[in-house]
C-alpha cells in the first residue's frame, strides 16, 4: 500500500475538489514524507507505535483520499460529455466568464487553477479562451503524467466534431532553432534546454569548456545578429537613453574576470530524495566556471548617466528571449552592486576568449560575480534603473528560499528576499556514487565556492559520514580578498581504513566569514528546491 | 573508571614525558570524546561490541597513562630536591643556558613547553629566569588544578632557604583599579573581567543598557584622563603622524550607528560539552547592541593622509591596556574595510549616548561593523597602517577556526585566516534550558545575527528537536539592506502540542546570502571554541 511521490499534487488536488478541509489534506499527501527523512514511501518497519499511528492515518486518510479521486474521474467518465464549439470556449476568457482552455479535443474550465498556477495567474491566463498546446509547446515542463491528471479534475466537455482538427494556431516547435549542444552534457530538460557536465568532466578543469559549461534556459535561444543587435540603456529621468552596438560596447575598458556561476537550483535532485519539490533535477552540475570579458556595468551605466543614490535601487534586465507573447526574462541586482567597480558586474561579451555561445547569451550577458545565475541575464536587451525590483515572474514569484513549513498552498512570496549571494557549498565529484573503489588509497576531488567574493578557507571532509574529517588540500588559482568569484577545486588523498567494505564520504567547506554547510538536507528543504548546500555525501564500496 | 575531563590536559603532557608515542597518547586522551559526541564521560550502556572495543582499548591505555604518570611523580617526590639560588635560577632564561622559571619554593626547567605555551612562547619567555607569580597574577587564567599539574612535570629542585622569601618583584593586583560592574552580570572570569548578561535580560530591550551589556576584557582596564589622551595615528611614509586629541576627535563629522558586537566565543560552552576546548565558557550572551557614536575611521586616516591601496594592507590597533612588559592589545582589519565610508567603521567615544564605560574602552575604542568582537579594539591608543596583519597573538595566534580534526599538537595558526566577519547566528533566550512551561501556549524569545552587515531574513523555530518547523516573527528596528549591523530580535507564540511532556525547542536563521547555521556542534568544534553557531537548543519539560 505505496503511495507514489507522483501521486502527490494530485492528491492534493482531489483534497481540494472534495472539500476535504485543507489542514487534513496537506497532512494526508506530506506524512509519508514529513515524519521519514530516510524514507519516502511508507515502510513501516522499525517504526515506533507512535509515529507508526500517525502514518497509518496519514496512509488512511491518503488512501481516502485516492478512493474519494478515482470516484471522482468515473463519475466524470459516466456521463456523456458536452460538446462545445471553438468559439463557445473563447468566450470564457475572463474571471467574468469563467477561464475555459482546450487541449486536443478536451475542453476545461480551470479558473479555480488560475490562482494555484505554479507559473503565476497570468502565464496561464495568456491561454484563456483558446488552446494550451502552443504554450506547452514553450513550457515543456507541462507534458507530464501528474500536470495531466490535474487538468482532467477540471474537464467540463469536449470540442465539437468539426472543431476537433488541429488548432488553426501556429504551434510549430519554438525550440527548433536552438543550438546543437555537446553530447556530454546530462539533459535535465530539452526545451527549454537545461544541462550539466557529468561531476567526472566538471572538476576535471580549473576553468570549464564552454562546451560543457552548464546551460540553463528558461525560453527559447533567440538567434540575434551581431550587426543588429543593440542595447537598450535607459537614462535616468531627463536624459537620453543609449542604444549601443557591439562596437559602441567594445569602446568601453575591456575588463576580464574569471567567475563561477551557479544555478539556485544546484543539487536540487537530494532536496527531491526528500521531500517532492517543484523544479529541474539538478544533481550537482549546475555550477561551472569561465573566464568573462566586457564592459563593467558601472561604466556603461556612468554613460548613460547614472548615479550611485541615496534610497535605494534595482538595475533590472531584460533578456531577447521571450514567450510568444513577448514577455522577456527578467531580474534585477541592488544599483549599490551595480555601481561599485569592486563588485565588476559585467556586460559580458566573451567567454574564455570566445565570443558567447549562443547558450550563453550571445552576443552580451550579464555577469554578477558571486550572485546567483538568475541574475546573469543571458541576451541581454535592456537596462534600466528602478526604485523597485524587477517584476520578473523570475525575480519576485521564484528563486527564493522558504522555510520547510512552507509548501504550495501557504507560500508568500513576498515575504522572503530574491535570492542573491548564494551560500557556501561543496560537493564531491569523485568518486561517483555507487561507485566500487580500490582498497588502499582513495583518491576524493571535488569544488568548493561561496557567493558574495568570499573566499574558501577549507575543506574538511570524512570517511566516515561526519564521525572524523581531514583537511583537503586546496588547488587551483589562489582567491583574491573580497574578490574570491571563482570556485577553489580541492582534493584529498586518503588511506582506506583498514578492513572498511564501504565509505561514506562526505564533503563541507567553510567560506571567510566562517560560515559553513548545514549538516543534512531536511531542515534546509523547500518547496522549490534551491539552495541545496547541505554536506555532501557520496557512498562507495571497497573492493576487498 | 572514569577519566575526568580534566585529567585529559594533564594525561597529554604525562604522554609526552613518557615517550608515548603521540598518534597513540592522542588516541588515549581524546576517546571518549570522539567516539561519544553526547557521553563525554566512559558510560558503556547500549554501546555495540564494536565502539565499545574501541572504548575498552582507549579507557587501557588512558589507564596506563595516569599509571605511569603517577609512578612519574613518585619517582619524583622519592628523591631529595636539588636546591638553588634565585641567581642561579636567573642564569636560565635563554634557550642555550635552558628556561628555568619558579612558583612558590619550587623551581622548573619549562625549556620543553615554551613551544606548546598555548599563550604562545613570548609569553612564556617573560618569565624566563624568574618568578611567576607576577604573569599568573595578570592571567588569572593560569591559576587551575590542570595548570598546576602540567607545571609539576617540569620540577627540577626548590630554591634555597635564604630564597624562598617571596620575589621582592611587585606583585601587588594589577586588576585593583577595575571598575564596579553590575551585579547582573553573569561573570565567567574575574581577572581578566569577562562576563556577559543573563538571557533573561538580553533579549528585554533591543538596545542593550550599558551596565549589562557584554565586558570581554584581556588585562586590567587602564584608567585613562580624557584631558591627556592622546591618539596616535601613524601617516603614510613621508608624512607626519597626528596625535589626536578628544577633542581633536570630536571635530570630526559625528557618525552615529547601531551596532551588534558579538565575542568569537559566544555560546562556547555547548562546544566544550561536546569536547573540551581552550577559552571562557561563554553561554549565549556574549552578544549585545548599542548605539555607538564617534569620529569615522575613513574621515581619520584620510586625515592623517591614507588612501586606499591597489595592494593587500591592513588598518592595525593598539589598545592602551597593557601587561607589565609593555605589549598592549591589538587586532587589525583590511585597510578596504577601513577606508569604506559605507563600511562604517568608527573610533567611537559614545555608547548609548554615554561617555563610553571603562569597561567599553573608555575614552575610545574601536567599532568595525559585521566583524567579531575581537577587532574592536578598546582604549584605543595607536592606529596605523601596514602590509601586514597585526602580529598581535590575539590577530595571529588567537581567533581563528580550525577543523574539528586539529588539536594542539597539529595546530598550524598560519593555516587559517583570522576571523572578521562572523556567520550566521541565533539562539534562545527564554525560556531557559530546563525550565518548566505550561501547557497551552509557550512564548519562545531569542537573538539572530550575521556577520558582515548581511540582514536577517528568516528564523525557524521547532518544538519537537528539529523535526518540523515554525517561523518566529522578527522584532526590533528593520535592518538596512547590505549594513545589517544590528541584530533582529523574534519571537514566537505557539501552542503546546497536547499531550507533550517536554519540548526540544531549537531555532536556526537564515541571513540575506541564504547562509544557514549548522544541526549540530560536533561538525564544527574546534580547539579553540569559537564560531559556535549550530542550532540553539533548549529542553523544557511541560506541567500537566
Amino acid at each position: 500500500m505505496l503511495l507514489h511521490r507522483a501521486v502527490i499534487p494530485c492528491l492534493r488536488q482531489a483534497c481540494r475538489l472534495q472539500s476535504v478541509p485543507s489542514r487534513l489534506c496537506i497532512r494526508a499527501c506530506s506524512t509519508n514524507d514529513s515524519l521519514q527523512p530516510q524514507c519516502p514511501s511508507l515502510d513501516f518497519s522499525g517504526a515506533n507505535s507512535s509515529t507508526r499511528g500517525w502514518r497509518v492515518m496519514g496512509t488512511l486518510l491518503g488512501l481516502g483520499a485516492v478512493l474519494a479521486y478515482h470516484d471522482h474521474r468515473c463519475r466524470a467518465a459516466e456521463k456523456s460529455p458536452r460538446i462545445y464549439t471553438r468559439e463557445e470556449v473563447k468566450s470564457h476568457s475572463s474571471l467574468e466568464t469563467r477561464i475555459w482552455v482546450t487541449l486536443g479535443c478536451e475542453v476545461f474550465d480551470v479558473t479555480e487553477f488560475v490562482d494555484l498556477h505554479p507559473g503565476g495567474p497570468s502565464k496561464l491566463m495568456l491561454a484563456a479562451g483558446g488552446p494550451l498546446e502552443p504554450f506547452w509547446a514553450l513550457y515543456a515542463v507541462h507534458d507530464q503524467a501528474h500536470v495531466r491528471e490535474i487538468l482532467a479534475q477540471y474537464k467540463v466537455g469536449e470540442l465539437s466534431p468539426e472543431d476537433k482538427a488541429p488548432s488553426t494556431l501556429k504551434t510549430s516547435d519554438p525550440y527548433a532553432d536552438d543550438p546543437v549542444r555537446h553530447p556530454a552534457l546530462k539533459v535535465n530538460s530539452q526545451r527549454p534546454f537545461n544541462a550539466e557536465p557529468p561531476p567526472e568532466l566538471l572538476t576535471e578543469n580549473y576553468i570549464t569548456p564552454n562546451p560543457i559549461f552548464f546551460t540553463r534556459n528558461h525560453l527559447p535561444v533567440p538567434n540575434l545578429e551581431p550587426e543588429t543587435y543593440r542595447l537598450h540603456v535607459v537614462g535616468p529621468p531627463g536624459c537620453q537613453s543609449l542604444s549601443l552596438s557591439l562596437d559602441d560596447l567594445y569602446q568601453f575598458p575591456k575588463h576580464e574576470v574569471t567567475v563561477t556561476l551557479q544555478c539556485a537550483g544546484n543539487r536540487r535532485s537530494e532536496m527531491t530524495q526528500f521531500k517532492e519539490v517543484k523544479g529541474l533535477e539538478w544533481n550537482a552540475g549546475a555550477i561551472s566556471t569561465a573566464r568573462w570579458a566586457g564592459a563593467r556595468l558601472c561604466d556603461v551605466l556612468a554613460k548613460a548617466g547614472h548615479q550611485l543614490r541615496e534610497t535605494e535601487a534595482h538595475v533590472c534586465f531584460e533578456g531577447l528571449d521571450s514567450d510568444p507573447t513577448g514577455t522577456a526574462y527578467g531580474a534585477s541586482i541592488p544599483l549599490a552592486r551595480a555601481m561599485d567597480p569592486e563588485a565588476e558586474v559585467l556586460l559580458a561579451y566573451e567567454m574564455n576568449g570566445q565570443p558567447l555561445p549562443r547558450d550563453h547569451g550571445f552576443p552580451v550577458r550579464v555577469v554578477v560575480p558571486g550572485v546567483v545565475g538568475a541574475r546573469h541575464v543571458k541576451w541581454l536587451g535592456k537596462v534600466s534603473v528602478e526604485r523597485e525590483e524587477s517584476y520578473s515572474h523570475w525575480q519576485r514569484r521564484d528563486y527564493k528560499g522558504f522555510s520547510p513549513s512552507v509548501d504550495w498552498d501557504t507560500v508568500d512570496f513576498d515575504s522572503a528576499p530574491s535570492i542573491q549571494e548564494l551560500p557556501v557549498q561543496s560537493a564531491i565529484t569523485e568518486p561517483k556514487d555507487g561507485e566500487t573503489v580500490r582498497s588502499g588509497e582513495v583518491t576524493i576531488k571535488g569544488y568548493a565556492w561561496s557567493g558574495g567574493g568570499r573566499a574558501i578557507v577549507r575543506v574538511d571532509v570524512s570517511l566516515d559520514g561526519g564521525l572524523t574529517w581531514q583537511v583537503a588540500e586546496l588547488d587551483g588559482e589562489e582567491q583574491r580578498p573580497r574578490k574570491a568569484w571563482a570556485w577553489r577545486l580541492w582534493q584529498l588523498q586518503a588511506p582506506v581504513p583498514a578492513g572498511k567494505k564501504e565509505l561514506n564520504i562526505v564533503c563541507k567547506a567553510v567560506d571567510d566569514s566562517y560560515n559553513v554547510q548545514p549538516d543534512s538536507v531536511a531542515p534546509i528543504w523547500n518547496l522549490r528546491g534551491v539552495l541545496s548546500n547541505a554536506w555532501h555525501r557520496v557512498h562507495v564500496r571497497v573492493t576487498p
